[in-house]
């Protein structure tokens, strides 16, 4: 793992994707781009519209992380709960924010403000707000916790826009090769014996179902760049002896 | 909520989904079937192929729900850590399932059921075994924890066997309509109003970003379908006397 770089959960609040009405699009797009600001996602948790249960699993988590990134549960609706559960778990009153309340003022006509959207403009006290270009709703930061959209297109530009204001590690890099007409149970020696002359690494061995050929794609993941590609080095050796053909990267598709 | 329904929780464990590398696809999947035998979905954490937090992970979500299923680990590599890490959470030893063990050394040809395949025929003392269609190794359960394979289709299978076997509660239904042009903050009293009459549902505001037009899907989900429908019924009337069409069902595609 990457001892040396700050960690991140995410909090996927809804139960939209407890219930399977919706296919999450979120973790992929976070732990990519976390990946890529040095920030290892570490766990996720997919937790219902339920307040306890919101609040305990806030607490819990930013006592274990770095950084919680929370999605869904910020729009104008009874199912909404994200904001004033962070606001109890911080043990802070929430109130009108008031940058946020006078953007969404200014942004309706007369007596379209009303209270249900007066509520996305609430928020725990001593939040700073997360931009985005699509609404004019923000998300919001208090201490290590931002509450981002739930909708992957809000949320995406909201986190474009933190993005640069997060402090990171060093990225995580990852390299891979992959080969047709091996299965994982004869590499597995050989692979374990890799992994452990590069403890520093993660090494990763993920079989592959296609029509063109079942086989497996080994992916060393880390800081250490040159680590990573002694490593694949090595495996691709391995699968040479083998007798078969290593093919550099990921099976595609 | 389902109050009356056994509750399950969900451990996806691997390091691929964290990275980015995979979206996850057994999270939907075993929403829905879930749902169908009344058994709902209330919490997934996705984890990573780290011993101690599997092992943590596991003793605390099996003291939470009635039902606990995790998907991934339990290949023949050095990051397939999930069996033995059952095992070490329900403090009960690792050792040779012999229905697997001679299940699998049959399918072998001689010589090749080796070091790293004898392990996943290794399980927790007092497993049973969970059988699948489209490879010999199995899952297996022990107490209320359900470990299946991380590939869909393996864990399609595994799943499919089981499903019959669990005891689950009245079926889940869940009943929708949706209107075009419609914006969540102009509706959220109204159905905030709505779902205080119908606490036995779980009345969802899903907002829809579309070509054809943006608007709002409601989803009312609960084991009382007779509320199930009035609930929507009402949201329906709701609609219209906005000046909407409202449109039966979810949104298309």
């Amino acid at each position: 793992m990457e001892a040396g770089n700050p960690t991140a959960c995410l909090l996927v609040i809804g139960n939209e994707v407890l219930s399977g009405r919706t296919q999450d699009a979120n973790i992929r797009f976070l732990a990519v781009k976390l990946g890529e600001r040095g920030i290892p996602l570490r766990e996720v948790r997919v937790i219902p519209d339920i307040a306890a249960t919101i609040i305990k699993t806030v607490n819990e988590t930013r006592a274990m992380f770095d950084y919680v990134f929370t999605t869904g549960g910020i729009g104008p609706t009874h199912d909404d709960l994200t904001s004033e559960c962070v606001a109890a778990a911080f043990g802070v009153p929430w109130e009108p924010h008031p940058e946020a309340w006078s953007r969404m003022e200014r942004s309706y006509k007369p007596g379209e403000f009303n209270a249900a959207r007066q509520r996305m403009a609430t928020m725990p006290r001593g939040a700073t707000l997360i931009d985005n270009a699509l609404s004019v709703a923000p998300g919001f930061q208090i201490g290590n916790v931002y509450v981002m959209a739930g909708v992957p297109r809000v949320m995406q530009s909201m986190f474009e826009w933190l993005a640069p204001r997060l402090q990171g590690g060093p990225r995580i890099e990852q390299r891979a090769v992959h080969a047709v007409g091996l299965p994982e149970g004869v590499i597995a020696e050989g692979l374990g014996a890799i992994q452990a002359r590069y403890p520093q690494l993660d090494l990763g061995s993920y079989p592959f179902y296609r029509p063109g050929g079942n086989g497996v794609a080994l992916v060393a993941k880390g800081t250490d760049v040159a680590a990573a590609e002694a490593a694949i080095a090595e495996v691709t050796a391995m699968i040479t002896g083998f007798g078969k053909a290593p093919i550099p990267g990921e099976p595609e598709g």
